[in-house]
């Protein structure tokens, strides 16, 4: 067997600072007071990098934002369309499929929604929110850099797998992605997702009436013309010619991927034979196998971390409860009530976790003892414990299961008087 | 967007009941006189459940203990075949290659050694530990339970593209699972894993001289029996007819995946073209992805929750050194040090956090509020709060950065006077 490094033991350094980094990412407000609230929207701060009005993708400019979402408690990435307004609920009429598709290389679409909180007319669509993800425009072709970009053959396949399972989705319930490109997909480490699904189809709702058929064939075509883009390197556009393009694809690459991403860009071989997801996916079967290992090797990964995390929630969630009830002062009827009744011995508990002194009386503050204090609570052992009156007058002799039960009535009777219940219930 | 639950916040309880039950699992040894240590491998505890000797699967009685490996301080699940001698270590060249694989749904196989610490001669397979786990034999037909079982037409897919993964990964190497049935594939929850890979390379050494292709074919043949008994209840021996097996299987069963099982147990065409493993993965690239959403969100659910356990990490860090804080008493010559000086402010954060109301004065326990201000606390953000007085008379405004560094000064005074110096170090 091979050695144990600390990785074996702890998360990861590289993967809590990732965390850390969304985390603080998910809570940073930019204060803008140029951005309005919308209904349960607020604190909107923008996403976009770039300040430009750029209407290429949807033929409207669009800015992006994250909201708190308040009545969920969670923040999401609203998409606004500039200038577009509704006159009628017909175009969204393709939302009620979108929402229904949740899919981990696809951004959950939850709702859209008109609103002149911007002082214009502005579509809004509610996507998932995922910190710090760059597009694949941004991550490979930052702006400025003009050297051309050398994307492996691994993680070519590796995006080839991820989009394909995207459109097998989308297209088995009969849609369309219908806006692939660069500065649509957003990555995050090694995971892409298609980011900017159903905008089209309310854009373009009655302008072009494309059957599905040939929006499903003109998927593939973009797919392949992303792919093309990272595998020849960028700064070239796609010739009409396949042969040519396949001429302008790294030469390092392998003959598959090659005809992969030619396949893609080509026109099918006749109007009867339309070019379909399944056939693609056929043809890359084994690519596919590879990305189940991927996948799941990764998921192996964090299922042995969080075997390790699990000791962390219990404590965070017995002091949460242990904080909401001492030194509360009056509840209801009741006096001071965090200091009365039986509420005075979770108090004197809280003292022996967190105020142990030593024999001099100086503070001992040895987290070891925290927390196997609190693992004994949460277990509710029957362990005795000796607490001690702030007067060192009286001595209290109960078990961790005494004082859980303790905690649990006295947390009850905060939810009882509660507005809301039980926290988290709403 | 859905409404947020408790889940969101924690843990799912089943996910922490799973990982406890294993963690629990892995540390309990059946103390066993009767089994030997044997090197740097401890405690060995048996894993079979029925003490029958059986040679089926290897031409030898084979038994799997847990053991500890004090050099990696580690569990492994070792396979002894009982009875089993080498003259030479011929029979053990391929266990280079299957060392190399690392794969979701295989069991790696470490190395194999012969012992005779057992009273006999015996070789010994070691490979990873995956605690609580049972045979696809023992959870679809536990013995003395003969009534037929029904798997789901979801469920044999999922196993269907695990086990083409797995195959994939091994003939690209060049290598045979050769050990394909339903006492030698191990399931945990959802995911199974080829569990006795490269014991027959050894075990059959020099018997037969098949050539790879053919061994590869063969397990073509048993992933199909193996999913043939899964989709016809298990009771029926396989027809040597695949058209009579086809009429055996579930009746509810999709026209499609009894294509698949019939082609996995059907003989080759011809001699001169062997079916293969690239052909069988093309005929199943729309499941595979399907797998590969599967995957995909069942990763994206540990992420979710691997970030709140990050968060719980910090809130448990940051509620201790609070509770280590607050409510203190006298510190060295201060009088009332937790309440006195700008810890006071800390009190007040804490009301702010923890003693929230609602306009009528009822308890508002949002568990949502205390984890963003929590986490707010540890980002440092400078976003402003109104800290009240108790008696409502003074309002203070400070931000979340200048409470962190509050609280920081708080507890390293705690720490200077402490004589173990900062906590978590002795
Ligand atoms: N769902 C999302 N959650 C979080 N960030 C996102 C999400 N979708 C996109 N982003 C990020 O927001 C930023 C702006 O996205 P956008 O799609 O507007 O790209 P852009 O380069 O501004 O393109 P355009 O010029 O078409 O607006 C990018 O950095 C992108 O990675
Ligand atoms: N790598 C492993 N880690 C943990 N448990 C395992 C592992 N491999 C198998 N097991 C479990 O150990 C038990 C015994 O496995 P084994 O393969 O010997 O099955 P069996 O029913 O005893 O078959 P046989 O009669 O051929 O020995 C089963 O419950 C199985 O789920
Ligand atoms: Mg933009
Ligand atoms: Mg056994």
């Amino acid at each position: 067997p091979h050695q144990r490094s600390t990785y074996d033991f702890f998360m990861p350094q590289a993967m809590r600072e990732d965390i850390q980094k969304k985390l603080y990412a998910t809570q940073l407000v930019v204060p803008s007071t140029a951005l309005p609230n919308i209904g349960e929207w607020y604190t909107l701060s923008p996403l976009d990098t770039s300040n430009k009005k750029n209407p290429t993708s949807f033929g409207y400019p669009s800015w992006l934002y994250k909201a708190y979402n308040a009545r969920v408690a969670h923040y999401f990435a609203l998409r606004r369309l500039e200038g577009f307004g509704l006159s009628s609920q017909l175009p969204l009429q393709k939302m009620n499929e979108w929402r229904k598709i949740r899919h981990p290389h696809i951004v959950s679409l939850h709702e859209a929604f008109t609103t002149r909180n911007f002082n214009d007319n502005s579509l809004v669509f509610v996507y998932d929110y995922y910190p710090c993800s760059k597009t694949l425009q941004e991550h490979y072709f930052p702006a400025g850099r003009y050297k051309s970009v050398v994307v492996s053959e691994d993680v070519l396949w590796s995006y080839i797998s991820q989009i394909t399972a995207a459109l097998k989705m989308i297209h088995s319930h009969n849609l369309a992605a219908r806006c692939i490109e660069l500065s649509k997909i957003i990555v995050d480490n090694s995971r892409i997702r298609l980011a900017a699904c159903g905008i089209l189809d309310v854009t373009r709702f009655g302008l072009d009436n494309k059957p599905m058929q040939q929006l499903q064939q003109e998927d593939l075509f973009k797919f392949g013309s992303v792919m093309f883009a990272l595998a020849s390197g960028g700064t070239i556009p796609l010739p009409n010619d396949a042969a040519k393009a396949r001429d302008l694809l790294n030469p390092k690459l392998s003959e598959k991927l090659k005809d992969t991403i030619v396949w893609l860009i080509s026109p099918p071989r006749s109007l009867s034979e339309p070019k379909t997801l399944e056939e693609f996916a056929s043809t890359i079967a084994l690519q596919l196998c590879d990305y189940i290992q991927t996948a799941g090797l990764d998921n192996d990964e964090k299922g042995r971390i969080l075997k390790m995390e699990v000791e962390n929630g219990r404590i965070a969630r017995l002091t949460m409860k242990l904080n909401a009830v001492l030194e509360r002062g009056d509840l209801g009827l009741v006096k001071d009530w965090s200091e009365v009744g039986e509420r005075y011995h979770l108090k004197l508990f809280r003292d022996y976790v967190f105020h142990r002194v030593d024999a001099d009386g100086n503070p001992d503050l040895s987290i070891g003892h925290m927390i196997s204090c609190l693992n004994k609570l949460d277990a509710g052992t029957e362990e005795h414990i000796q607490l001690i009156t702030r007067d060192s007058e009286t001595l209290i002799i109960t078990t961790y299961r005494e004082v859980r039960a303790l905690l649990n009535r006295a947390f009850n009777e905060l939810v009882k008087h509660s507005k809301n219940g039980a926290p988290g219930s709403q």
